[in-house]
């Protein structure tokens, strides 16, 4: 394993480190490194809370800022973070508005951001994200929360901090999801730092065509494709299940897994924009970047949400965090 | 060779196809795809170039904007762009008031560069950037331009968007040079698309020390080291060469060379912020992320600039680009 580590013990706390001091301007590392918050708490708006495990940066501590999340609560590598972390953020941050938990659709996840808004005092609510294509709705987990999870987070986030109250966020949140479709392919493994070892084997052939951000198997092994056929399998998937028609206007995130350099990612964004054009949906809004990884992985996603008014001025709203900035 | 792609011949025109297209707002490809420039001309102001093989994305064409960056010129992968895309977009781009080429030192760029300024009829300059340390002062080539081009093009972008004239540019941009050092490491080699092979063999064990942007040989090729030796190295490397000394305030760019996730980027950053630190350093503005990159090579470098309130106020001037806003 060829990693930039002290140890693996120390890796999340001086990545944390590193990460704070970087952005003190935006955000603050609590004391006992529990949370990522904003530097500068803002009175009367509903909280944003959300968190998972570590290697997926900047997913989440690099969206917490105006405009986007107060908090994030980080985990051990591929780890789900405690309820303790998630009510010490929520008791950082709560400005007595409430706390709306956004928490990507994982057992873990699901689990302990569950007992922590059973737990915490405050008026709370949570809603999950499950923006995964790759697999089947009628699974007995459910969809996996991917990179869509970015566009709830800024979309929900801009309508917070111009002061919506929960249960508008709320269903603000449902909404953008249910309008998300996410679908990401392999060409390499990540390697988790406390197993040494890749994840998964694949040829050099081949990818990993639905993979997870914590290197999951997918729909099917398949032999590498140019890329234009890749864009247009994942945008057939997508828009399959999105019931996206002709007409519709489309925001379309293309995030890198970590291990794939930007020259790819805009080159798949133009193949996947050219997809979507050809089945008649105007491309309105687009972001590129490795913004949801899954370590060191080469591979990306595609990500597609059906854009109305509401949504696309609430996109366009300022943000300023660490990983987005407009 | 996994790589999202559809073909060599068309890698670099659909990415930049999908670059231009993301960015719209803010710059716009050459019809003939030589170059890419703002969106908006600026009239009056001394317009600045840059450019280099690609590969080493966002770097340029992810800095050109508003305090930046005018034009980038795009080479092929690690190929020299040619005299006449700089020639494109020197006339594209100059408003009256004169072009500065910035020019990192490599024999192709430095020849290229030379013929289109001596071709060019309007007023012009060039400033040759050569951060690396890595390589020995007294060598023949002389030393590589590496991560601290982007130090140098923001803080010379930031003087002429003010209204600085060219022959201030071309000295500001001599003396930030001259305040600037690098030095990188890589853990894996990159894969040149065109040549399908890693550029270098390197053990599970080993680390390139001193690597250059193309994957060239360093200082030495040693075992892999924890990250807060890597740091030390690498500082002691920087600090012995520039001369800072303990007071003197610095500004250190964490880079990633495209495969090294952000989690290791920022551990990497606290690793060198606190070695600096320890020789009586000020580290009073940080910047971490992949932006002069080598393809898909896993590695990082370090760059230190000891800081002025000039060039400290002008780094903070805002900037407005594709890999850079703030």
């Amino acid at each position: 394993m060829k990693k930039f580590v002290n140890g693996i013990d120390s890796m999340l706390q001086q990545s944390l480190a590193g990460f704070s001091r970087c952005h003190a301007d935006i955000v603050r590392l609590d004391a006992g490194s529990r949370f990522i918050c904003r530097s500068r708490k803002k009175a009367g708006k509903v909280a944003l809370i959300s968190g998972g495990g570590s290697g997926h940066e900047p997913l989440h501590a690099g969206f917490v800022g105006t405009g986007m999340l107060d908090a994030a609560c980080p985990g051990q590598v591929f780890t789900s973070p405690t309820p303790d972390q998630m009510l010490a953020a929520a008791e950082a941050v709560d400005s007595g508005a409430g706390v709306l938990f956004i928490v990507k659709n994982y057992a873990g996840d699901v689990m302990n951001f569950s007992l922590a808004a059973e737990m915490y005092g405050g008026d709370n609510d949570t809603v999950i994200t499950d923006d995964d294509v790759a697999i089947d709705k009628s699974s007995s987990a459910g969809r996996r929360g991917v990179a869509g999870t970015l566009v709830v987070e800024k979309v929900v986030g801009a309508a917070a901090e111009r002061g919506d109250a929960l249960p508008a966020l709320k269903a603000l949140a449902f909404r953008v999801n249910a309008m998300t479709r996410s679908l990401g392919v392999a060409l390499t493994s990540c390697t988790v730092p406390a197993v040494g070892q890749p994840t998964f084997d694949i040829g050099d052939g081949e990818m990993e065509f639905g993979v997870g951000i914590h290197g999951e198997a997918g729909r099917r092994r398949i032999a590498l494709q140019p890329a234009d056929t890749i864009a247009e399998l994942i945008v057939e998937s997508i828009l399959d299940d999105l019931g996206a028609r002709a007409g519709d206007e489309a925001l379309v995130l293309l995030n890198g897994f970590g291990g794939t350099p930007s020259m790819e990612l805009y080159l798949m964004l133009d193949a996947a924009s050219r997809q979507l054009e050809r089945r008649g949906l105007r491309v309105s809004r687009s972001l590129v970047g490795s913004f949801v990884t899954s370590l060191d992985m080469a591979g990306c996603s595609i990500t597609v949400t059906k854009l109305d008014p509401q949504i696309v001025a609430l996109w366009d709203a300022p943000v300023h965090t660490a990983a987005l900035r407009w």
